[in-house]
């Protein structure tokens, strides 16, 4: 009995960044904040379940998870994970919390920090990386994890079942990506506030690093501005570099399709959240506009639900689903399903600096058959991370300590 | 400088139902709550700003609340108002709190209780019930009220000026509804979890007041269950009386058309809320597969962007946007002026139980042409209200008092 979790407890922890860094055409001067979720067990072991917010507001979620973490206490790991995908659904839809969102917003965030926490005890008590946790579980054992409401129409437990069946045969031919890694790209070239000089020299240090690939935010009042920058970017990485333009909702519709076609000169890799995460018609709209330049999204979207309605309607080529705004990695394997479904690739974004994420991308590409193409690398906060993620040459390479790498210096239960 | 707000303070406020009232098929042993801004000016007037929740979680909203509203402390009330859809915009897009919505959430809900607030006070400060204070409005100032962006692919600043301005001239012709009034709708014959005798007893002590038009919930797991009820409560309301079926977005989209062609038997007015509210592309099947049943949503519709969205797909046709879960008054307009864009009816979701959207039919149906259909009623929270809206032989009475009828008894400031 002793994986019986026992206590809860929650962190507001909150990082001041460098001047301009994380800064975008939408958020600056943000804090960036982690709401924790610390789960402990009777035998003393803890999980870490940690969401991005910018600072201001991390202590609701805190709040909220306290409200919604109740339900996991008393009861033992591997049981509650057993059928993981009936307590996040019966979490979603709190008769009263449900209101809030649903499935969305500050409760929504909440279950995701509870949920990665989950995880994250599930795998150092099996005492694995949360990798080789989910690679080891039988297809049936991970659709228990996953809620698929509203889902019926496209992707049934039945669906995913099989998904996961015919993916198997395929395992032992993907498994090199344990040994081999896989690109990072990196978005700390180009924040928003940074003069020319800086981008420059921060792109010139990224290629000798390793890099390949490389994000630049636009979505400057002056549109010219965004023009520069981004064909000193590629003048700079050369015409073999990937290089993505990031407008954080920045644009209208109409200012996207007209920036997006002057930008399309320097051929983006693709175009990220153009305009409002809700707009799925002016995705779409935009996407046929401004073909073949591609977009991709998701950072703001909040649930399988909207990102059905995405695919569904054409409107996203590149699948940015973040399990810290998604209900944490059960729901993020759900939309990875979907975008197996819908033949889209996943290309996460990073709300957890890429520490849960660097094995989720381990397992959509084994167990999913999905490209591993890259994954966002944001460096910013590494030094207060336990286990920082590792990006040696560009690639990240593979973790090997128990648990997702969530676990924050000094932020322990009973401090 | 009477006038200039000078204190803001918040109020969790909570009310126990009676045993099955508000049950429906999602939300059950619910409280229902008001998370109350309350701004205050150097004069002591104050104005009340509500937004419904079902209990817990209501304190995550007055915490937001108190985030939000330092930007109208210290602001003079006549200024504020006469840009508000800069101020609005402004709170919508604050670059820390964003991050938990965008326009969604504990914050957007927040929101809108600090923009009824202001909207409560402004009124109040110049002695005329809220109807009359935008009625008054010239088109220009309407239009100041409102944040408009990301609609510029259907709805410009220009359009929604043309759009006043040619409703003025059918102004006098619709100004007779302030003597008429407009029916009501009664919600409190159906509740979920209502036996069928008591139904029948509402819904006859309804018939013998005068209401017209019922609602009743659906969902059950057993949908004979449902079937059953709605055709006792045809058969005991006539063929001429108007019956709403509300599913509380308990339904699979599969459940849902199944559902709904059978409960066509009994010609319900609408189906309301038959499955998950982020789901546009299920509506719009839906729809298609089910006309002429016609699908009305908006209580959880949390944004302008989201109805644009269901609009410009044909997957509503009456929109039930309700001003305690967009942003307040101003994003209810804004939601108005898409719908006449679009050609369909406002039926108000009524989180302030009726209170302010008394106010806003009148004004939708004068300013903007749209029908008065009727509003829905539900008592069970009157008692609570300094000025409970009044029904008389089913017919809402114009209220006349300054405000927007929202004060609670025994919520003042200081208190």
């Amino acid at each position: 009995m002793d994986d019986r979790i026992i206590a809860l407890e929650t962190r507001d922890v909150r990082f001041p960044l460098p001047e301009g860094a994380g800064s975008d055409a939408v958020h600056s001067g943000s804090d960036y904040a982690f709401a924790t979720t610390l789960l402990v067990t009777q035998g003393k072991t803890f999980g870490t379940g940690i969401v991005l917010t910018l600072g201001n507001g991390n202590q609701l979620v805190c709040r909220a998870i306290e409200m919604l973490a109740r339900e996991v206490i008393g009861r033992n790991v591997e049981e509650l994970m057993s059928t993981f995908g009936q307590i996040s659904r019966q979490l979603a839809n709190d008769p009263q919390l449900r209101w809030l969102g649903p499935h969305k917003g500050v409760v929504h965030l909440a279950l995701a920090s509870v949920t990665n926490a989950c995880f994250d005890l599930w795998a150092k008590l099996r005492g694995v990386p949360l990798w080789r946790l989910l690679l080891d579980l039988s297809p049936q054992q991970l659709v228990n994890l996953l809620d698929l409401s509203y889902l019926e129409d496209v992707l049934t437990s039945q669906d995913a079942l099989s998904i996961f069946e015919n993916q198997m045969s395929g395992r032992a031919t993907r498994e090199h990506i344990l040994q081999d890694g896989y690109p990072g790209y990196d978005t700390s070239v180009g924040w928003f506030q940074y003069e020319d000089d800086k981008v420059k020299s921060l792109a010139q240090q990224a290629l000798q690093r390793g890099f390949r690939a490389f994000k630049l935010k636009v979505g400057s009042e002056d549109g010219s501005r965004d023009l520069r920058r981004a064909s000193m970017l590629r003048e700079l990485a050369g015409s073999e570099a990937i290089i993505m333009l990031d407008a954080n909702q920045q644009w209208t519709l109409p200012t996207a399709v007209k920036m997006c076609r002057k930008l399309a000169a320097m051929s983006p890799y693709f175009v990220e959240e153009p305009t409002h995460p809700d707009d799925i018609g002016a995705h779409k709209k935009l996407a046929d506009a401004i073909a073949p330049t591609r977009i991709a999204l998701g950072e703001h979207v909040p649930n399988r639900v909207m990102f059905k309605n995405m695919m569904q309607a054409g409107a996203v080529h590149f699948v940015q689903v973040d399990c810290t705004r998604v209900a944490g990695v059960s729901e993020f394997i759900t939309v990875s399903l979907l975008a197996r479904k819908f033949g889209l690739p996943v290309v996460p974004h990073v709300g957890d600096m890429g520490q849960i994420h660097q094995h989720l991308v381990l397992f959509n590409h084994v167990a999913l058959g999905h490209d591993a193409l890259f994954l966002e690398c944001i460096p910013h906060l590494q030094e207060h991370f336990v286990a920082p993620a590792k990006v040696q040459n560009g690639v990240y390479l593979t973790p090997n300590l128990p648990g997702s790498s969530s676990d924050l210096r000094g932020v322990r239960p009973g401090r």
